[in-house]
């Protein structure tokens, strides 16, 4: 089944569960004046990598900004969320060093364990036993990988108990946040955050620009030591042309509109969860959401994408996942509950779903 | 030594030599006004990878006149040009490929072949002879993977003569025009058309939107069946949220002045050569430029690092290329060639570089 690309239009009818603009801020007034207000100051582009002309005042104050709400001492800002997983994972896994990482990590975190010079071990899901077998067995250095809150079904790794495994061993943590900031957590601050983990020395944090706060980016927060050796070692900090600024000024505008407002982060939580109850009631297996996130079983790949094709075609986008993107074989549509849903949003995909579903689906 | 961030101001006196901006449309009003126009009309971020919600018509829009400006039957849009780096090379490379790539090729194609399920064998910098011989030794496909034009000297590479070793043996050519797009080939068309291989069904060539188009981004251009194959594989691509409007917009609006003012491509040559005959009558070793940077050779690392910050004590911003950023161990100031640079900043950049040389620089 090949893929193929659909551009969508600037102003459309269709309720867009598809997208991970999770607290309804890409659209924001005040995030896009900050963006084009950011492009009219600093201009379209960096114009080049961030230790060379790449670096402006906005993204210092960005880096401050989500250092300080995260509750890390630091943070460096990179072009995507998958830059800075590279960058991190590299910058935290030289030769010697050995990567225990969760078997459904994202793509960008399993690339960075294939960059990086020292070796990976790859453990079972979620498994906090795993990560303390895979640690026991080795000698040296040695690093654990976790995406916070999984992709496809937004379901929450055990944080807590990971890092406990990771710290009886003498184990950095490494934790990809880029579903749980804005989310999760305090106010949005995040899966670390909400673990206890914010600002310990032994954990860093990548967040992403791209979901909650709307815009494009990534970033890497943790000790300012960790920091200065990721601006100094990190291939895709070094070559890589520094964020727009208009993204950095569309991000930071997201942040300062979460951080006056945090009943955001709680409200896509209950969206969700309402969403999920409601799915439920009509029979449909959906998987129990802890962030944004809701996903529902489909029969089969095929049928999956067609059940996705037939909501477009009644004005409902929503995810489609099958494999290979989804490791254990079994197709779902993935549906984002957005802060932003009314009830009346939450009743049309309801009826959206339910008129399209294929038969087995429930 | 260590490197660190030094952000700059929105508005200051220092001339930019440093950044990569060549046709100085970072901050053309046309430009800044797509970005900021794009922001509003579309919103901050894509909201989601490009196979989800992440692809706008707009995105449509840029891959099409990209590809008719360079010539290639079709283009996708990335993140950056680093990802389309990834992307272009691992999507080329499966099991059983061998990937020649040149000694000099920028970080984010030697990550590709890192990643990449391929094999790859390094050759000598620019040397058809040595692409030849990799080829002539090896069964199965084969790509050949091509700087065009080096980001630290300028210097160009032989494309046409490394394309003609690659055909002769039967293997694919990928070219990085990440610094000839816009500066080189008919109008800016680039490297690639230049070399008459624009189009050609063995060839796929990367660019950056983040260099003469002032924005942030990159593409991958190609045959149609090699595009539909990076929508179906490429990590980078599919595990990534789509480019900012914001920047592909601006990327836009900077193509089509480049398509109605083609002089800026050869005013930017122009100035590089200038800048170079003006360092060489000065007594500077500079390196003779085929494109939009001059290098200048500092006598030490330290020197070089010492020299840079004269600079820009006294408001000219320069590169400084030190190792490990340069293999060769050679350290040099970079100087970027704006196409909008006036005689007067010449002579102001000349001014300073000579009144900060270290004695041995000469
Ligand atoms: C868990 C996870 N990490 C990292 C990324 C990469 O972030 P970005 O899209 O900003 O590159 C994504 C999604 O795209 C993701 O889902
Ligand atoms: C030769 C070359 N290729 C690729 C890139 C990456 O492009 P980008 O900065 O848009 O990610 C760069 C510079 O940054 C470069 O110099």
């Amino acid at each position: 089944m090949t893929r193929a690309l659909r551009p969508r239009p600037a102003a459309s009818d269709t309720l867009d569960l598809a997208g991970n603009d999770y607290l309804g801020l890409a659209r924001h007034p005040e995030v896009t004046d900050a963006a084009s207000g950011a492009a009219r100051r600093w201009g379209a582009g960096a114009t080049g990598s961030r230790l060379v002309s790449g670096s402006t005042a906005l993204h210092a104050e960005l880096e401050g900004e989500l250092a300080a709400f995260c509750g890390a001492e630091a943070a460096l800002v990179l072009s995507s969320g998958y830059a800075a997983n590279l960058a991190a994972v590299t910058a935290l896994a030289p030769a010697g060093t050995l990567l225990v990482s969760d078997t459904s990590n994202h793509a960008s975190l399993i690339d960075g364990c294939r960059l990086a010079r020292g070796t990976t071990e790859v453990v079972a899901h979620a498994d906090p036993d795993a990560v303390r077998k895979a640690l026991a067995a080795r000698q040296g250095p040695a690093v654990g990988v976790f995406d916070a809150v999984f992709s496809v079904d937004g379901d929450a790794a055990p944080l807590a108990a990971l890092a406990a495994a990771c710290r009886e061993h003498g184990a950095g943590i490494l934790v990809d946040d880029a579903h749980g900031l804005g989310v999760l957590g305090e106010g949005g601050r995040g899966s670390a955050h909400a673990a206890g983990l914010a600002g310990a020395p032994d954990t860093v944090v990548t967040v992403t620009l791209s979901k909650s706060l709307g815009s494009q980016g990534g970033a890497v927060l943790g000790p300012a030591a960790v920091i200065d050796h990721l601006v100094n070692t990190a291939r895709t900090f070094i070559f890589d042309t520094g964020l727009a600024p208009a993204a950095a000024g569309a991000a930071l505008a997201a942040l300062r509109l979460l951080r006056a407002e945090p009943d955001r982060a709680a409200r896509v939580r209950r969206t969700a969860r309402t969403l999920y109850e409601a799915l439920t009631a009509a029979g449909f297996q959906a998987a129990r959401p802890d962030a944004a996130v809701v996903s529902v079983r489909a029969p089969s790949a095929q049928e999956a994408a067609d059940w996705a094709a037939r909501c477009r075609e009644q004005g409902l986008a929503v995810g489609c996942f099958r494999p290979p993107s989804v490791p254990d074989g079994i197709s779902r549509l993935r549906l984002t509950a957005r802060a932003d849903l009314t009830p009346a949003d939450l009743d049309r995909a309801l009826s959206v779903l339910t008129r399209t579903a294929p038969p087995a689906a429930r």
